[in-house]
């Protein structure tokens, strides 16, 4: 038990909470009749990381609501929790029944992450929302990290999905000006918002600088924060 | 805004927050352009919303994990929030747009719910978690009273339902006398699970003794708290 509390760097007051975190129906069933699994847990640890990653992203950026929802969507589900699980190596911990322990539970998605979030719950039960929330944080800043990343590699349509939620606005854009011989051409863009200009970019074609141009819009706008 | 504040129960050091939580998106576009309005704080209403019921729920229940999770949901739908938001006559005190105010939108189910989560957050960013939850469980200390007094009326119903989720346990019901005259009889009803008594009650009619045995299941199990 000491293995898995250093690496979910949190030692727990009650090991009660963490030995029930760990326990999965099968177990509970099949092993130790009568014993308690993580399902109630689970119920609870699902709305502590929805608290948490809410509170982060509503501080953290400027992001309007529809991508704010998409956002925490992504980062709860269950593909992520699976992933952050598997960074604690928590299947090597789980309590399985044999039949569950046999059919690979140990890397099952939906195991993994309903285990993980019985984990958080415990940690909040045990410790309070602020243990919970800096437990939950390691993993969800990484995980943005890499989604900003991902997401924002095409400044384009980032800015564009974020502009159309109002349809009165209307993005365009609008090449300043050419320089360089013609292997070597630079182009400047400017992106504009009706008629405002919300960033400049620079690039070897238009299309890259066009992206240039949409990535400072985004910038300014804190979106890339 | 002092009124408003006086039904919410709460007396906003910051008042913008309020004025946000107040603030349709109809208002924020035709009105006064460019104010914010209600959006990304019903984003963090939800969230503060469902780890205060699920604490709420885990803590002072035994329900298993599909009880609870069928509970919140109905504790936390459109519905629900349309009324506690009717409660405090939170229609009244929303700012609309022209168009919006004209179709009936003080009434609006969708808007009133929608601004009661953000009357949530409003409270959770200007006092924290603990005035946030008083104010949440007002309305559903309340609801779930009356939740109470629908879902158990039925008992044998409720008691299937609970015990089925583990396919292994059966139910039954044992008559274990009658007595009295005719015109006048009494029943007694034993309820088992597996061989195992959990309940005893006795009625005019044996559907009422099984009722009333069921319901000794449920406060003994904990359901009826």
């Amino acid at each position: 038990m000491n293995k898995i509390q250093d690496r979910i760097g949190y030692h727990f007051k009650n090991q009660n909470l963490l030995h029930t975190a760990l326990t999965h129906s099968s177990y509970a069933n099949e092993v130790k009749k009568g014993s308690v699994c993580n399902e109630r847990l689970e119920f609870l640890g699902d709305s502590v990381l929805s608290i948490v990653v809410s509170d982060y992203l509503y501080n953290h950026t400027k992001m309007p609501e529809g991508e704010l929802t998409r956002l925490r969507a992504s980062l709860v589900c269950e593909q992520s929790l699976r992933r952050f699980a598997e960074q604690i190596d928590l299947g090597e911990s789980l309590l399985l029944g044999k039949g569950e322990q046999q059919m690979g539970g140990r890397k099952r998605p939906s195991i993994l992450a309903d285990a993980f979030e019985a984990v958080i719950a415990a940690i909040y039960l045990d410790g309070g929302m602020d243990p919970a929330r800096e437990f939950v944080l390691r993993f969800v800043e990484k995980e943005l990290e890499s989604h900003r990343q991902k997401a924002f590699k095409d400044y384009k349509t980032a800015l564009q999905e974020i502009v159309q939620q109002n349809p009165e606005e209307k993005l365009s854009y609008v090449l300043l000006g050419e320089s360089g011989p013609d292997h070597d051409k630079r182009f400047t863009v400017e992106v504009r918002l009706n008629s405002n200009p919300i960033g400049k970019g620079s690039g070897r074609s238009k299309k890259n600088a066009e992206q240039q141009a949409a990535r400072e819009a985004l910038e300014l706008m804190g979106y890339s924060k």
